[in-house]
């Protein structure tokens, strides 16, 4: 008997009710039916994503939502400052690069994240530029960002400010209206607890006003197009409507919680969760931890992939390492999603187990009384 | 009791086993696990597409796999013909004329298939082309095309030939080796009986060539990219890999009753389909009929909306009307996938039986009875 514990930073798992919804009999989208459901769907990604701007929905993954936001929003030819903390930071860029678009890279260390300073200064040496391209959490590092600062200064200029918030998008605090984000760009796998295949990009009136200004090098992902469609509402071309159905069964998990307590409990898990990292006498990766994901430095007298193949053979636990650079010096605990206490003591508690078979020195029991210190804490610190 | 009965062309019934599929616990798409499972739908989907060149998995609708061909088969500034017989051949053109492609469009009139003839002259008059796009199945007006002749004129030319058989692969015969078709694109929700949310790409050795002369006008559509992790196997970003593994069941069905016997089950079921409309006193609308869909010319004295509406409240049947400038000229039952003799039979029974009812004159039993000639046939004519 071996049960499954997906904590990995997508995919993430998926209520059971949202699994079952996937296996209802075929159904035709053009129907009053399903145009009710998309209805409420978008209604739902509206309050999921804290926003009265319009939403579209992609069949694709996150990096085609990405797409969409760069061809939309930057004409052939112009300018962006891209903000980087690490691969899917750096992704901006490539995007760009491959639509002849120039690119103006604020780019910091593995573990760092980009400081709202370091914006100022960028947008004062470039006021030319056409968008600002920022990532709310940087998987590959665990970095988050300080989206609301971001905010305040691309909000005072003309430039229009994107945010990747593929991996971060509800599960950490992000208010799209409240702290000017133009364009919010989510994928479905992460913490929306569904399969990939959708994608979500949120779109502000100045973002809409951009586009409206010239053709953009689109046309699966031209927004323009699907733009005319949701107020049917309908996509312009078949979307993945199966998927969009089971979304809206997650999503109602997420309304009955209530986003702001979603938020909270992603804030407090991340809380224990990295309470238990440092008192198993490991250290955090990233200085300004993002609460979807926590990223661990893996020491140097540790095997670190003995380490995640025993969590998966002894308790079907799914971590992974690091990609590219990072492959080898760390590893990461996504807690995003469907995701409750339970599953942060158990793993910390299984960490504990695993690490001590690596003859890792541990005291048993210390790291899990630390992460349970942090949830019985009113404040979750 | 309602049963539902899809005979649309796309979204189309999904067999019960691929959807309990889609309701499994959620895995990661990184492991060996998934690997093999890959590598195992790349291979059935290169049998189902009669093919030994690569085969890419897009996680997107057809119109991104399209978009992918236009992209990368034709640089901005470059020429290519686009052979259309309706909305969906007219789909090549608008993606072309995004990218900045010249597009020398041969059109026909609706309820028409282009004629290899045409083609010819287009060829003659335009030998600088880099592609020629066509389209198996013209999904908006049922109409056929002879790809073997296009194949045949194409390949001794420099040009690419593109294949649009979104709704026609899988369901009609098509050799893509053995005809010459350079980049088949198709999608997961038609014949291959499953949700939508994937379409595929298939790359000729000429096709990669091509790829290789220039940068593409893409990042999510960039083959080049797919190319590179095909041997793994993987996809350069995440896929929606619980809907290629239950592709992996759908496809299953298809290797179990033969790709062969699969054409000629449709050749069959739409023989019957036409058969049996004709003996019901209407007049089919292609004049080279696909056998994927049926097209049905509305008579005039005939309630359309009423007709359709009917079937679904007693039948719980679907069909489509057609689109754009069809609407209310045409009807169209698909037989498409997971659709066999009985769902023929009953929907020419019912449309009898609706018919009836609103006075339209007919004989009841006679279509039914056609029907089950065609069926009883050994050449199912």
């Amino acid at each position: 008997m071996r049960k499954h514990r997906l904590m990995t930073p997508g995919p993430s798992p998926v209520p059971e009710e949202t699994l079952l919804e996937l296996a209802q009999p075929m159904f035709h989208h053009r129907t009053a039916e399903f145009e009710a459901i998309l209805r409420q769907v978008l209604i739902d990604l509206k309050y999921v994503f804290d926003t009265q701007n319009d939403v579209l929905i992609l069949t694709s993954s996150g990096t085609g939502a990405m797409e969409s936001a760069v061809v939309n929003m930057v004409p052939r030819g112009g300018k962006a400052i891209v903000l980087a903390a690490g691969r899917f930071g750096e992704r901006w860029s490539e995007i760009a690069a491959a639509f002849g678009i120039e690119v103006v890279l604020v780019q910091v260390s593995p573990g760092q994240s980009v400081q709202p300073t370091q914006l100022v200064s960028a947008l004062r040496a470039h006021p030319d530029v056409a968008a600002v391209f920022a990532t709310l959490c940087e998987t590959s590092t665990g970095a988050g960002h300080d989206i609301a600062a971001f905010g305040d200064i691309v909000s005072k200029t003309p430039a229009i400010l994107v945010v990747d918030a593929i991996s971060g998008g509800g599960a950490m605090e992000c208010r799209t209206d409240g702290w000017g984000v133009d364009v919010l760009v989510t994928g479905s796998q992460k913490a929306l607890m569904m399969p990939p295949g959708l994608a979500f990009v949120t779109v502000s009136g100045k973002a809409w006003a951009r586009a409206e200004q010239f053709n953009p090098q689109a046309f699966y992902f031209d927004l323009g197009k699907m733009r005319q469609k949701i107020s049917v509402p309908d996509t312009p071309f078949t979307s993945a409507h199966t998927l969009i159905k089971a979304l809206g069964t997650s999503l109602g998990k997420i309304r009955q919680e209530g986003i702001e307590q979603v938020w909270s409990r992603h804030r407090r898990l991340a809380a224990a969760c990295r309470a238990g990292i440092r008192a198993l006498g490991l250290e955090l990766f990233a200085q300004q931890p993002a609460d979807a994901v926590t990223t661990v430095t893996v020491p140097r007298n540790l095997d670190v992939s003995k380490l995640l193949a025993r969590l998966v053979e002894r308790f079907g636990i799914k971590l992974v390492g690091g990609q590219d650079e990072l492959k080898g010096r760390i590893f990461r605990i996504a807690h995003m999603g469907y995701m409750d206490e339970f599953d942060i003591m158990g793993t910390i508690s299984a960490l504990e187990l695993v690490l001590a078979e690596l003859e890792w020195k541990l005291e048993p029991g210390r790291a899990v009384a630390e992460t349970q210190r942090v949830l019985a804490s009113p404040d979750g610190r």
